[in-house]
């Protein structure tokens, strides 16, 4: 009798879903979930994506909304990854936006790359770009912008875990804060202590690209506290 | 015998095409794509898009090819599209990247909402995350980066065109520069200036997402001249 073939590894593939709207997930990113065996996704990612994966696709939710305590722990995320591409599983980790802007999908590429999985990372429409799109809120001008910035609001300004260089972001042409609702008042106060003029003009994007989107249009000193 | 009805305007559709590989465009600027009455296009979309297209589209090439010379007029474009709109036509603008990312795709939205004309703008992967996902090389990672630069490399370095803030930069997590192949070395020498290591981690990618991408991985240092 012939030894059974060995088995081959599978492939993780690392897909941005894109800001919002299931059909901003590039074509690329969509093929791949419809052939996944495996898709383990984020708390952001919409129902219709999922949907498209095929219905015997094994399914698995990673939980994770931002930084929020309660998301499943990234090591346990980790594992899944691996122990499925070991199983031969062509596995799709779904993530909100681009995996490798504020996605924390470098940290999975580099445990996938240490225990010689094979990963392949799928761009997905980053937020700030999808946000500004719906909005119709240019990024940069001709006019105006040769550098645009993308910060995460994340971390408290007053605390020391903020590293922002808040001079030089305010000598940027635009400035995108991705997770900042939390803390927008004193992000932007902190942006016109730092000589940005209290009339700059400003948005606040929540929901972007999806129904519920809304956006106000402000001068900077109406938003900071 | 009754009046016409009165002709509806088209809308214009600025679309971003991704960085390269014709499969990163999204799922909604291809559908956009597969119906559209005119395709207005630049020299750096992939022809596998246009031929997406159905074959009694319309197809305008527009030239544009960064900031080169020789390029068709913003102007022609702008009222090529207006006039296209108005006849009643559906119009896709595709343009390399996302459209507001050193893309004008902002100028053409603002010409087009001053003459009344119906927009939307159905953003792209923007080139500095389709070049970093397929080299492997995150723009953020937990241990590193609460802030990524996006800046244009288009103005020479020692020109007053030029107003980059290179402090600022130095202080950022991660700088990526857009058309910056033509001056690189002064560009990675003015960020070494202000105080960015010379051992400093960089990476020159070409052809981003395409068959002939290819990616330099050196110290900054062996960059700059």
């Amino acid at each position: 009798m012939e030894p059974a073939p060995p088995r081959r590894i599978g492939c993780v593939h690392l897909v941005g879903a894109g800001p919002g709207s299931p059909d901003l997930i590039t074509v690329r990113g969509l093929n791949l979930l419809r052939n996944a065996d495996v898709v383990v996704y984020d708390a952001l990612v919409h129902p219709d994506l999922l949907a498209a994966a095929r219905p015997d696709a094994e399914r698995l939710y990673a939980g994770k909304r931002g930084y929020c305590v309660g998301s499943t722990l990234q090591e346990t995320i980790n594992d899944v990854l691996v122990n499925r591409a070991r199983h031969g599983l062509a596995v799709v980790r779904l993530k909100g936006g681009d995996p490798c802007v504020f996605g924390r999908g470098g940290e999975e590429a580099e445990y996938l790359a240490g225990r010689g999985v094979p990963f392949e990372i799928v761009p997905g429409i980053t937020t700030a770009v999808g946000a500004c799109a719906a909005a119709s809120i240019p990024l940069t001008h001709r006019d105006a912008g040769q550098a645009v910035a993308l910060v995460t609001g994340h971390f408290d300004p007053d605390s020391p875990d903020c590293t922002l260089d808040w001079p030089g972001l305010t000598r940027m042409s635009c400035v995108v804060v991705y997770m900042g609702l939390r803390h927008v008042e004193r992000i932007c106060a902190r942006l016109i202590e730092n000589g940005l003029s209290p009339d700059t003009p400003a948005a606040v994007v929540a929901w972007a690209t999806l129904p519920d989107q809304f956006v106000i249009d402000s001068p900077l000193s109406h938003i900071a506290a």
